[in-house]
């Protein structure tokens, strides 16, 4: 290692309290730059980021359009406060509002994913009245006290003394469906009465919103069968409960699609986003609110803000992000590598590799479910946590020099949306090597 | 108003939801730049900025040092993932870390206060096992849930369910004293004794920790008596609480110190920043931590996080922030501007005007307390909202080229800490003009 990226390690281990992560136990690469689809190390080893850092730098690191927006608008104008009006702040508040759906076109802006969740849910327990919120078993909201009960996994647990007033369900995932369901149909509709038993167990009249990531990300890319969001829809308004989808992993060309919510026509009453909207480049998040919640708002002040919301550079990197999205086909990008490279590349490894026991997903947005039985669907790694197995894996791919995300016993494909064909196939060839050590323990 | 702004206002009104607001009633300013301590509209007016905007530009508008290294960092590397290790983010931890007390060693990256604050106190509850966190009213922590739930003021009405597990107390106020002191060793002692009481009473085994700002800042600037944080620091000790200094506000030069801990000599559990940090150049905030908290998350992780933690933008205008105040003694400007020139002018004022009831604080961190009558102490804006004759008191100072910041029937005069004592002086006098309307309210 270079004795700059030596000093880094040095100050990280020193300084640095890591997320999500045993403290002692780190061993952090150094990475010294990116462009593109990859990053490089301290020892000068090129990866293909199949990961997209945590799936958002959607444009790929360091899009020249972008990079130079932040450095115009940092000479201009770092900083001002949100009272203020702001020109990049209108200009990125008028680019969103412009990709969702009519009656959609106020956004409040937070710094991040957790921060917009929060104040979703604030929204809607102040425009019902209502205490309560549901959400999803498998699935991710943020790290806040109230975004990470939303959350349904187990870094829910340690923070959940269950007092922060959600109740979970679970939502439609055919591999490993809880109703016996065997068609996408069948789960669909399973799923459906599943929640509209869950609304009628919990007092409809209890229930301020659901909470729903479109296509749930982290949990396991898990895109829900035709018919089930818009049953959501119609179930929340026969209750008064508001709708609440959460894009902030799916959004802005994940799927190949504006937002997820685009393949399945429905429109929710609150979009949390963040991520994909500037790629990460700044911190940025938000909520857009539908007119109905705005007027709530309108004579009785909203009790919510923060320091930084519409924070100038980040709406600016937002502006130029969304720009150079349109101009370059980027979406459309995304949507052709999912249906032309990335999704038939992965069903037919998926054919010759037992260890795969399920590929799903659509754009750049794949989950690779390792097993070591296909027939029980015992998987590669407990449910909550990693293994050697996996492990192995996961080694072998970035000894190879590609770094796709891992969790638990999967691994998500996850690049860039503007990944190109070349990219895809080097990586994908990559992780059809490395299965060859899942394989080993199948049965 | 040119084109552009006219055309920023009217974005911002279709499509910019703003924070602690009723959304019909905003007529905000567009602004269109800013240098220094001053900032200008959309009509070519300059504004000289008393209020470091919500008490964040530090280093004033524009500085060119951090200004370059945003561009600099922006054409290096714009963002990487918390998991790696990088030289912006090792090198902030080292320079923050490096102005804590010893023993804090290790930052958590956040993108603002709010986030860290939701942070601390979960580090307090898993590390102590316990559940209840204490804080005081008349203090702000934040907008998300958790945060909004510790503020002790009117924001946290509609969004306090009652279940956040906080409780609280009164903390020194001589002025307002909870305790009818009329010393400040006397506020000292009885605030002390009433925090033992309520630790007391809320059961010592129920507290994770106590959570405070060290000079609370947007409830009123009211630097604590000596003795008191020493105090509370002994309780904790005696108790096995963990001691939170929320350092958001009053941290990074604002008192004419590092940290307003500096001050009092007391060293907590836990210490939460932002703001100052980098100025609000690029959202950042955190906690530093220390060791044996850090002890806690060893071979336990840590059950929190965020995509932006350590974001290399935010990282790179901090360094640059530290450095520039270090390098031009700018820390040192914000104390001799508070001994000989602010505090002495707004005293001086205080005496000419009846309806000044109190000016406090230090560095550059003042509150100006507005009433309608010295003897009974009689706000000239009821607790929790503004009035006729406040506004009467803002609006002549915007019309004559200041905007300090307003809370309820104070006015917060708090300037850049790299405000000079021309720029001093100007403000003071279109201050103590409009005190002329606030002294005709007076009996
Ligand atoms: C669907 C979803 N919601 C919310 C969040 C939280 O966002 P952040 O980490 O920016 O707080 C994430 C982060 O991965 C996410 O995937
Ligand atoms: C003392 C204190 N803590 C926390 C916060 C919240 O910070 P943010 O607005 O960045 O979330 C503030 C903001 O004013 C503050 O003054």
């Amino acid at each position: 290692m270079s004795t700059r990226a030596t000093r880094t390690y040095e100050l990280d281990r020193a300084h640095v309290f890591h997320s999500w992560s045993a403290q002692s136990t780190l061993d952090p690469m150094v990475v010294e730059g990116a462009e593109g689809s990859y990053f490089w190390d301290g020892d000068g080893n090129r990866y293909l980021d199949f990961s997209s850092q945590l799936v958002y730098t959607n444009i790929g690191h360091q899009h020249p359009t972008v990079v130079a927006a932040i450095q115009e608008q940092a000479a201009r104008l770092c900083t001002i406060a949100p009272p203020y009006a702001n020109e990049a702040r209108s200009e990125a508040a008028r680019l969103i509002a412009e990709r969702t759906p009519a009656g959609l076109d106020k956004v409040f802006f937070t710094n991040g994913g957790a921060e917009a969740v929060e104040h979703a849910v604030r929204m809607a327990r102040l425009h019902t009245g209502r205490p309560k919120v549901l959400s999803q078993y498998r699935s991710y909201h943020g790290g806040t006290q109230t975004a990470v009960n939303l959350t349904g996994d187990p870094r829910r647990w340690p923070n959940d003394t269950g007092t922060a007033g959600v109740a979970r369900f679970f939502g439609p995932f055919l591999y490993r469906s809880e109703f016996g369901a065997t068609t996408e149909e069948e789960e669909a509709a399973l799923a459906l009465r599943h929640l509209e038993r869950v609304v009628e167990m919990e007092g409809p009249s209890t229930i301020a919103a659901i909470v729903l990531e479109t296509v749930p990300g982290t949990a396991g890319v898990m895109p829900p069968p035709p018919g089930y969001l818009a049953g959501v829809r119609a179930l929340c308004d026969k209750h008064g409960i508001l709708y609440v989808a959460d894009e902030v992993m799916a959004g802005f060309g994940r799927t190949g699609a504006w937002f997820a919510l685009d393949h399945y026509g429905v429109v929710p009453d609150l979009i949390t986003f963040a991520k994909g909207v500037n790629s990460g480049y700044v911190p940025l998040g938000g909520v857009v609110i539908s007119d109905h919640v705005v007027e709530t708002f309108s004579t009785r002040p909203y009790p919510g803000g923060l320091t930084y919301s519409g924070h100038p550079l980040a709406a600016a990197a937002a502006v130029a992000t969304m720009t150079a999205m349109r101009d370059e086909g980027i979406v459309e990008n995304a949507a052709r590598i999912g249906a032309d490279v990335l999704g038939p590349g992965l069903r037919e490894m998926a054919e010759r590799h037992p260890s795969v026991g399920d590929v799903r997903g659509l754009g750049v947005f794949w989950a690779v479910e390792l097993v070591k039985d296909r027939a029980t669907k015992e998987p590669l790694a407990p449910y909550g946590s990693s293994s050697v197995e996996m492990n192995e894996v996961l080694t072998a791919c970035k000894r190879n020099g590609v770094i796709p995300l891992a969790n638990f016993n999967r691994i998500h494909v996850v690049p860039p949306c503007t990944v190109s064909e070349t990219e895809v196939k080097t990586g994908l060839a990559v992780l059809d090597e490395a299965l060859n050590l899942a394989d080993r323990y199948t049965v």
